[in-house]
This record gives C-alpha cells, structure tokens and sequence, in this order.
C-alpha cells in the first residue's frame, strides 16, 4: 500500500539516512515520510536510522485503539485529534513548526495518527481511508496521518508499526494514536505496545459480529461504547460489566466505560478525561515504567525473532531452504529434525 | 481452552509419547486426544512425538475454511462432514477402528475438524461450539472434533493447527477441515497450509463487515456464497468476478463460485465436486508437489524462526532479558543495537 521510497542520495546510504534525523527533528514533512516509509519497507538504512532515533523518543503519549469493523473507530480517532488540538500541552517538545512542515501557531498537542488497515488491498481500507481524512485535515499542520497496510511476513506488523511510532515520536509528535480492527492477533499485538488502550465497542452488531479477539478485553484499560445512542448500549455496557468480574487486572484499575457518539462529537471531552485519569493512575501507583519494561520485552523478543531468523536466513541460504522444502514434501525427510539440525548449525 | 493432558505414566517421557504412536495409528481416541494435547500445548516430548508421527502422513485431503463471522462456516464444515461420510475413499489408509475408537462399518472419508477459533474465551466460540457439534456427531466413529484456541506468542497458531493437522493424518484420517475465521493474519497463514483453501462469503452482510484479510482474496481456490437465497447473492458474485480479473494466478486455475445454502444442505454436492475439480487439476498438471513444496518451505521459515528464538532465549535467558528491557524502558539503552549485540553473541 505504501510505496517505496529509497533513502538514499548522492551520498551513501548511511550518510543518507543520517541525513535525515536533523531535517525530521526540525519538523520537515519530508524527511519524516522518507523516514517512515524507510522503517516500513526495510530500506537500506531502517535499523540505523532507528538506533540514531530512539535518544530522542520516549517523550509522546501512545494511545492504542481498536474495535470490531463498522464500530467507527475512524470517526473516533478524528475527534480525539481536534480534542487533543484544542488541548495545551504542558510539557511540549516540537519545535516552532508542526508535523506538517508549516508553523503551528499553538501550544496545544500535536497528533500523529497510525492508522493500521490489515484488510484487503482490493476494499481500498487503507488508501481510501488516508485520502479522505488527509483532505480534512490538510490544513491544520499540527496533525499527521498516516496509514498502513499489511507487511510481509517477515517482520510482523506489530513490529513495524511500533518503527513508525518510534520515528514520530523522535519527530516531535505530541501524542500518538494508532488505531487497527481489533480481531486478529496482529492487532491484540499492535496495540498492546500503546500507552493506553482503548477497546470500541457498538450496540447491536449482534455477538457474533463483535466477537472480539482473546486478550483485547483483557487489555483494554478503557472501554468506548461508540454509537451509544443505539438500542442496545446498556446491554453491552452490562456485558462489559459482567465480564469484568471474571476477571481482575493485576494493577488494580478498573476500565472505565466511556459512551460515545464520535459522529456528532458526543462524549470525547469524556474519553479524553478517562485516557487522563488512567495515565495518572500509573503515574501515581509507579507503573508507567513497568508497564513499558514488559512492553519492552515482548517488543525485544519479537525482534530477536526477527534478527535469529535472519541470521538463520542468511547462513543457510533461501536457495538451500527450497530444496529441503522439497523433500520435506516428498516425504524423503522429516521437518522437525532437520528444523532442529539448522538450528544446532547456525552460529558455529 | 485445550486441558492439558501431559504425555506422561510410569515411563521416562520419551518412552511415554512413544509408547503413543501404535495405539494413536490403530484408531485409538485416548491416544490421539493425548497425542493432539501433547502436540497442541508442546507437553514435553511433542517435538519427538512429531518426528516419529511425520512418516505416517500425507495421506489425508487437507482443506482449509475460513470467512468472516457469521458466514455459516461450522455449518458448512458440518455438512460437508456428512457428505464425505457418505462418499467412498479410493484409497483408505485407516485401520477398520475409526477416529472415535469404535468401528467404522464403511468404506467411506473418515473425518477430521479442527475448529481454530482465535475469538475471546468470553464469548465462549470454541467451547461452545465444541460441545455442540461433538453431541450431534457423537454416534458417528468416522468423525473426530477438535476445537482449538489461541496459544501463547511463542509458537504461533498456525504452526500448532500444522502440526495438529499432522497428528490427525498420522491417526489415519483420510480428509481433514481446518475451519477459521478470516480476519487476521493467523487465519490466512493457517488456511495457506491446506491443500485447498475455501472461502465462505454471504450476501447482505455491507463492505464493511465482509472486510477480508488481505491475501486472502488471493489464495482462496474456492468461493463459496452461502446463505445464497438471500437478497444480494448476485451482487457479491459480481463482485468476486470483477475482483479475479484483477488478479491472474500464477497456476492458471480459476477459482469457481459455489452457491450454497449450508443450513438446508444444498449445494454441499456441487462444492464437493469443485473441490475434487481442483485437487484433479493440480495433479493433472503436476503442481500438488509445488504446492506443497511452496507450504512447507513457509513452515519451515516459521519453524526454524521459532527455534532460533527458543536458543537465544535460553542461551541469554529471560532474566537478562527483563533486565535489559527495563533498561530500555528507561532510555538508557537502544532496543535496535542491542538485539543485534545479542543475536550476534549467540552460538559463539
């Protein structure tokens, strides 16, 4: 969904990339696509550019949002986004010029939006969507969008989502929202690495359709029912309820329910109250440092993955793993020990 | 959701998960619900149990069923059970026990399902639709359930489902449907590993509900509408067709439209037989190798990613691990150079 732009000028690759950081912590617009589009892609230079950013990360708030499809997570976040841009920021890091390259004349938050679309390429999630809420947005340079689709399968999406919003936050990004439907694994990961996450739920759609993926109720630190002038919104805010007395969370907190009518702009002053209160919470209780080491530690597990497979790759060599695949399907050898045997072999 | 049955009695554990394989291959249920547990949650011994398993399969017909929720997948899959129950086996490998442990007084598919359900235990999928599904088919020895959940980070979902998959056809089922929901990624790598993949659309059902995976799309060998006297069949017809002419396969087959109404049992029949269409056209034109070939090389990358994880992890172990996650957590230290540190210490 992305295309690819190299990182890369006149100069080498490195030098390139290096070349980025000063122009992308001033708040040039194209160096934090190129940035971007660098970590997304893997470009020559991603792993890099992302040593040299993370001195300067760790200053942006993360929200992560997810919700069934049709639960208006989009509509939710576009609100979010003017209530943020309505909101001063105590402790500000950007420089005079927004996230859109032009100055932005306020003290208020500045808002990047990830937006995750893992749906097909052909129901145009990702394109569309980014066209339609770039145009509204065009003019306030304190917010920028950007939407991403389904990577390979080398190196999850999680992963690189988590890349993006290490380059925004190195950017000067206020606050950062990523939003993804909430019903694969993918998306349990992606927004399990936020600050604060927020599950979107809507009267009505029927259980079978909001069926909602193992882990997300658990870790929702704040429930939206969405669309709340519904039929049905007190049914789902008792199911909220009910479910929530299987099962207590380990810090203490009790998400609160937040009902929303994002359309009609109905309840953000609300949500944007909770994410403050739960944001608090931690800080009171100590845990916004913990809650991030365990973060940390996934995140740190999925990239060994990521960095054992590709030592793996590249010792044994894609041309070996086809031949060996071969005769796994043909049954002329067993998948387990030879999996096994590779293993013992790298690195010696 | 799955108990866990560990694969041990008097006997060391390798005798134990050995002492498995006759009575799991001569039609045994204990054994093979105690051989799938193993496997399912890597009990220790599942690794070896695989390998000493992997040169009984190949035998059974493997199709992958996925689709948004709601679409009729279970029923479907339940009647699709029944008609190869009904249909003879040219070449049956089973012993005359079926997979219940009584006998099977046919000649007929002996079948196995493998219900992934990657949806909350709350809203209680798996479970539930086990117990339900398990009553009906209880009298039937030629049929065995299985329902599986979500496993933990470490091992994805698709590989267990594999590798569950490779239990069932070492226990001499002749035809086995792994059933999924398609939303996520776990889902389009789980129904990639069959030999035919099908997927369930319904009509009326709005974009955005019917919002499928990307890559799903393109590796479903067959579509089915089910629920296809409803209004708007023809429209979601339509749509497949202008949507393949975007798309040419690589092997030249052109997946077919089955129109089904599951809950009646029409149109079980013609889906039937465009399944055997496809597993034809894939042996006529000598692509059933390559295929299988192309899935076990993805397996193996899978496999051997899991493994190498599995040594740095317990060359660097998890206390360090949580360590330094802290100490990224607090900024005093670079995730991206440090996983490379690490990935380069191991196996020096």
């Amino acid at each position: 969904m992305s295309f690819f732009l190299p990182c890369f000028t006149l100069n080498s690759l490195e030098n390139s990339c290096a070349n980025l950081i000063d122009p992308l912590r001033s708040g040039d617009i194209r160096a934090l696509s190129r940035a971007i589009s660098t970590v997304e892609n893997r470009a020559p230079g991603w792993s890099d550019l992302l040593k040299a950013l993370f001195p300067h990360t760790g200053h942006a708030r993360i929200l992560g949002l997810t919700g069934a499809p049709g639960a208006g997570k989009s509509t939710l976040v576009d609100q979010l986004a003017r209530f943020y841009r309505k909101t001063k920021n105590p402790h500000p890091s950007r420089t005079e010029r927004g996230l859109s390259g032009a100055p932005v004349s306020d003290e208020n938050y500045t808002v990047g939006i990830i937006a995750v679309d893992p749906t097909s390429p052909y129901t145009g999630g990702a394109i569309l969507g980014d066209r339609i809420r770039m145009q509204e947005h065009f003019s306030d340079p304190g917010i920028y969008i950007r939407s991403m689709a389904t990577r390979g399968s080398l190196g999850g999406l999680a992963r690189t989502t988590a890349d993006v919003a290490t380059v925004l936050d190195a950017s000067g990004c206020d606050l950062i929202m990523i939003e993804t439907v909430g019903v694969g694994q993918d998306e349990v990961d992606i927004v399990r690495l936020a600050g604060v996450t927020i599950l979107i739920l809507v009267p009505g759609m029927g259980d079978d359709v909001q069926t909602i993926k193992a882990g997300i109720m658990e870790i929702a630190d704040i429930f939206v029912i969405n669309k709340s002038d519904r039929d049905g919104a007190e049914h789902v805010e008792k199911e909220i309820r009910s479910l929530q007395s299987l099962a207590l969370r380990r810090d203490g907190w009790t998400p609160p329910i937040v009902k929303t009518i994002a359309s009609e702009g109905t309840g953000i002053d609300g949500l944007g109250a909770a994410i403050a209160d739960y944001e608090a919470y931690l800080s009171k209780k100590n845990l916004a440092l913990s809650k991030s080491a365990e973060n940390w530690q996934e995140r740190l597990v999925e990239m060994l993955r990521d960095a054992m497979l590709e030592k793996a790759r590249t010792q044994f060599g894609d041309g070996n793993l086809a031949r060996l695949a071969s005769e796994v399907a043909e049954h002329k050898r067993d998948p387990y020990s030879l999996v096994e045997e590779i293993a013992q072999h790298i690195g010696k």
